[in-house]
């Protein structure tokens, strides 16, 4: 089938990928958290100072945002015959990120498997860690992937 | 100390919680897919009708903000000596979220730790269940939140 599409019969173990680039800013990190994650510390520059984020930082739901919105950009360079996902392992919220901060993203192809139950579909877990402009590692999480068999 | 917070040393192991009404609506489903997750089954019906999710499906990472939401504005009606979250494991999005559900949560306690290097503070884990309006479960989650310890 030559449609371009990348097949479970694809993935190879160890591939890795860097990619993204978002850059954080005050309005979008003040917008998201009064929608969805309205704690003080993410709403208001006095409130964040007398926490140990010492400043106004994101939802770290709203950092998972931004992260699926570098994933999906990066969908579109090389598709996959993505079946969406299923859920996800081990996300880590690991340092603030703040207005400014410029983030971006490296994956790594952990382990694929065969449905057992499903002949057509398969499942790829991968690590995704996310850094910022000074190379730190803000986020990570383990990310389960479903994918069709090109032949099954 | 009668701030009337709750404390790690409050926490008891087992308690359960059910709250939250998140009526979910196609505009924000679109509005929040077209900034972080432009996957076409997220953006258009007719895209939507052609994988399983069958119609136009809230992102699961719009679904967490959602979640998110509920659970910060609970946490005003009983407040805690809270220290933000280091992440959660096991998030399953299970079953597809539409336009014109309506959202709600069940926690429980699962366990709580002290802290070995930070005597001020202590860890809880809880599984966080959401369900429609047909008590459906359509995502869960064991989350980990950091608390303070009244008499360190």
């Amino acid at each position: 089938m030559g449609d371009g599409l990348v097949y479970f019969e694809d993935l190879e173990i160890g591939t890795k990928a860097s990619f993204g680039h978002y850059a954080v800013t005050r309005d979008e990190v003040i917008e998201f958290a009064t929608k969805y994650d309205p704690q003080p510390f993410h709403l208001d520059d006095d409130a964040a100072a007398l926490t140990h984020f010492g400043r106004l930082s994101a939802s770290g739901w709203h950092t998972c945002a931004m992260v699926m919105r570098m994933l999906v950009d990066n969908m579109t360079t090389r598709k996959q015959a993505g079946l969406g996902s299923p859920g996800l392992d081990e996300l880590r919220w690991l340092k603030p990120v703040y207005p400014g901060d410029v983030l971006r993203i490296e994956t790594e192809l952990l382990s694929k498997k065969r449905s057992q139950s499903r002949p057509e579909m398969g499942s790829m877990q991968s690590i995704v860690r996310v850094f910022n402009q000074d190379d730190v590692m803000v986020m990570s999480m383990h990310s389960i992937g479903l994918i069709q068999v090109r032949n099954p």
